[in-house]
């Protein structure tokens, strides 16, 4: 039977689920594929790297990490750095969930390159890389003969980049909107029901919606960088997330969202991109949506994109209220492609 | 160069809208899919048909019937009948668009059964053989060693059937609602504005969204149809239209509406599925939603189809407000899954 081995880059909490659902599916991804899937690298950045091209005990890995913050497997443990795993260990598939930096989309984007250079497979859960260099990426995999995909970047594993790829055919899109970050959206909310700002930040926090350093999400910076990974991939844009005209809600008064209301509408933070002159302009602004509008139901940590074609009009993909579980299962799909084109 | 032959049943506005489709993308597909597509046969009720080894020049056949209302073509004017096309004429895909019987499937039925028996593929846009006898004819299509697909059946082109069959590898599908018929959706919505009974009898009927017997919607039998076809393709259900727990809006009236309006709540005709011990439970019926919730926000010729599974949790399709052209498209991309796959 054919042995696909992954490189997983990251294991935090999305790179743990991931990994329990390979645990759970692998018989049954055996049956449908007739592969065995093993990893055989796991590169943290604080809780040890695994190499080992016979294939790390997952299981015990992530027990090992759940008992105590670290891997304990001392056949396995190995000095190297993340990228001397990406350039030097054994693997089929590089499946990348490293933290991101959204300003340069890096280290992602070098890894993904060294991926290409050894002729491997790259899945990305990390925006980054699509957001910034992703007409360069997608060139290298073409180039390589590898496949490279990167569902999860948006809306986790609710189908968006494999919904147009895979049922969308000879239609071209002309226009993408959405509502993509949930922090700011979580936000929103609680000021208009009233709750006073340094208990939403406290209780956000608390409910993991709102980082340590929300500004990333508050400026806009998040929103900007997903819908920019959308238009690059949807619409060929080439463009990056400096280029995105990008106002988040760090001005937004209760008095701002209590005059909105007055006049039938809630304000939220909406993503939009659209074909001007043969260029995409893309741009991230809270805007007043009126309350019977479908863009004003969507609440928490619910997100949408919709999608016009030429061809399709327009759709709109909503994912409800996703927990990490649907992350794992972005990556766990891309996997699957990969396994069986 | 690959020429593959298409039949069509059905030279309705649908039929039509595909056919000029085809005609518009008749260069693109020859360079991305590698062959020809030609239509050898076209089957109508009253304006005859059209059967032609060599292929028939469509735009002709549109421009006649667009002039006289009837095809002229002298050289492929047939007198066989829709049955006979279906067995005895020269063509590899069946598009089957004719118009439904909702209570039986038939003839559909019986078009596809028999195009299966000459291992040709068939296309329905018709959503009474899916309703009635899916799990059959998809046997009777993997006997053959065929393809069967259905996407048009449940809100046009938009990608339901595809979705998860293309990019929901694995989960499992364990739930399924949605807003899926118009008439009702837009008779809901003219009653809560207060409009006359017979005013949006006729104002529906001149936009073509109110049939000239209405019944099939309004008492929620185009809906449970719907419902079923989904239950059947996306959670093996085997159940047919007339095992759904059935009620309509008949009842409802404008004090209802109000009443609802004053608990902050609208009324729509909800479908749901469920699986319950084993079996799946079908439901239509008038509901009560909450005016922030999503599926309020669902109006006029808009419609949704939420899906749950195991491993993606919830996830929500929107069309919003289709034209011909989405239903055209719809067949136009199963029309390439045939030929790309």
């Amino acid at each position: 039977m054919k042995r696909v081995k992954l490189a997983l880059l990251g294991f935090g909490n999305a790179g743990q689920a991931f990994a329990r659902l390979l645990c759970e599916k692998h018989d049954k991804i055996k049956q449908k594929y007739g592969c065995e899937v093993e990893v055989t690298a796991i590169a943290t950045n604080s809780r040890g790297n695994l190499v080992s091209a016979d294939g790390i005990d997952l299981e015990k890995a992530l027990l090992d990490l759940a008992e105590s913050g670290r891997f304990k497997d001392e056949q396995s443990l190995s000095a190297m750095s993340t990228m001397e795993i990406v350039k030097n260990a054994d693997y089929d598939v590089l499946i990348e969930m490293t933290p991101l930096n959204i300003f340069t989309g890096q280290p992602a984007i070098s890894h993904i390159e060294a991926a290409f250079e050894r002729k491997k497979h790259v899945i990305t859960a990390n925006k980054g890389p699509i957001a910034w260099k992703f007409a360069e990426l997608k060139e290298a995999a073409e180039k390589a003969g590898v496949k490279f995909f990167y569902e999860t970047t948006v809306m986790d594993g609710t189908p968006v980049f494999n919904l147009v790829d895979k049922t969308l055919q000879m239609a071209e899109v002309t226009e993408v909107s959405g509502i993509l970050n949930s922090t700011t959206n979580f936000i929103l909310e609680e000021m208009a029901a009233g709750v006073p700002h340094e208990e939403i930040m406290e209780r956000g926090r608390r409910m993991g919606f709102i980082e340590a350093d929300p500004a990333m999400d508050i400026e806009g910076y998040d929103a900007a960088a997903k819908i920019t990974a959308l238009l690059n991939v949807l619409m060929d844009a080439h463009i990056t997330p400096d280029m995105v005209e990008r106002k988040g809600i760090e001005d937004i008064t209760v008095d701002d969202i209590r005059e909105a209301e007055s006049r039938g509408n809630v304000i939220k933070l909406v993503c939009r991109g659209v074909k001007e002159k043969g260029c995409v302009k893309a741009s991230v602004r809270p805007e007043e949506i009126p309350k019977g509008d479908m863009l004003a139901s969507v609440n928490s940590t619910t997100s949408v994109v919709s999608i016009t074609t030429d061809l399709m009009k327009k759709l709109s993909v909503i994912e409800h209220e996703p927990e990490i579980e649907q992350t794992a299962y972005g990556v766990f799909g891309d996997l699957l492609r990969v396994l069986g084109e």
